[in-house]
């Protein structure tokens, strides 16, 4: 059944955003008296009939409501914008196809691109949301620079950055416990600066390795973020 | 350092395909007594000088040789062709990045899409491995249908098939075991028919999951090779 996306659902607003009217009216074709899915990204879900069809401001009724409660092992993923915008999208919809409840976009000293579209990476999230079938959307935050995306992510309990260092190979998956929340900072193209590395270090984060191979910057994130799925299975 | 794929190169061959000739010269502008390194995507890895500058025919001297033994536990993922083809080759190139040695295309009696380029998919495998500094090629094969398929697959150690079943939720990174092949099967976006289901079971593949969420084709291969990457760490 399809799914649609309403954020002010728990605050009583009984219509589709223009958006998802129009993707519902027009695109699929949806009449007075079809039942359709409706969430809001917040962890609610409810089934809903249409009572007005209007291509801009589609009614509903809802018809049942079911409430999903959080995890409590939050997944933070921090990654910097690609060269490519695509590949960060890309990051995005794979991601939260997977599970992850933080996006955390933020800007090295070795990045390359220094500007992101914060509403274009939100978008590609919701519509992987939708796609997957789940109800929470994955915050998307940009940060200006490592200082402030570390301050923000002091009450994060587990703490790791991907970083390869031949005497000390520790790989994620055999550190993450289950249960608690994680973040996992992914480098650059050009990968961290060692002023990055060791403020990291100095605030509690501890390096680790993704696997053998050289991954892409978004490969990384990928990578990281399904590990610590796979630690909350 | 740049790498370049000469499949040849074990059999004495001492100058790039033209392609990679070009790329070396027009787009790299290297010169004669430039070191590059080579692969021949079957574990060799040189360290070369070139010494004709050729556009079209690079030639080069080889300065050392390192053979990288094959990985005893096989990696094979059989998926089938997506709607639009670049998820697909979006799924090469990323499978390759992480690990893997055979990518299976076959068509379902679901697939909605019965074409695929091989070459256009082997292609992408060839710049993810040169990418991703490996000398390993996976080896990119068609099936015309699951029946040959599971026929080519026969000699696999360990199958298993992603097909959700409710009753019985064993999740791939409990059951996989390391150091030998293995093989997971990824249905169509319509998922399998129940009998290519029958058939799989009757040839000795166990039902899988990969997780809690609903997964597009393409996700679904990816994860299912990190986690046969991850059983092998």
């Amino acid at each position: 059944m399809d799914i649609y996306f309403q954020p002010d659902l728990s605050q009583g607003v009984n219509e589709l955003t223009e958006e998802e009217s129009r993707h519902c009216i027009k695109v699929l074709r949806h009449k007075v008296g079809d039942i359709i899915i409706i969430v809001d990204g917040n962890g609610l879900r409810v089934k809903a009939k249409i009572t007005d069809a209007h291509h801009k401001h589609c009614k509903f009724s809802i018809l049942e409501k079911e409430k999903n409660s959080i995890n409590k092992a939050q997944i933070h993923i921090a990654i910097t914008p690609t060269k490519s915008s695509d590949r960060i999208e890309w990051f995005a919809e794979k991601a939260t196809e997977i599970g992850i409840n933080h996006i955390d976009l933020y800007f090295s000293s070795n990045s390359e691109r220094r500007k992101v579209n914060i509403e274009r990476v939100s978008k590609k999230a919701v519509s992987a949301m939708k796609q997957s079938g789940q109800s929470y959307l994955p915050e998307v935050t940009g940060y200006k620079d490592f200082k402030s995306l570390l301050k923000a992510k002091e009450e994060v309990t587990q703490k790791f950055i991907a970083y390869v260092d031949f005497e000390n190979q520790q790989q994620l998956i055999d550190l993450v416990e289950q249960d608690t929340s994680a973040i996992v900072l992914i480098g650059p193209e050009g990968d961290f600066s060692q002023a990055e590395l060791q403020l990291a270090l100095d605030s509690g984060y501890r390096k680790v390795s993704l696997g053998k191979n050289r991954l892409r910057t978004e490969t990384a994130g990928l990578a990281a973020c399904h590990i610590l799925n796979l630690a909350n299975r």
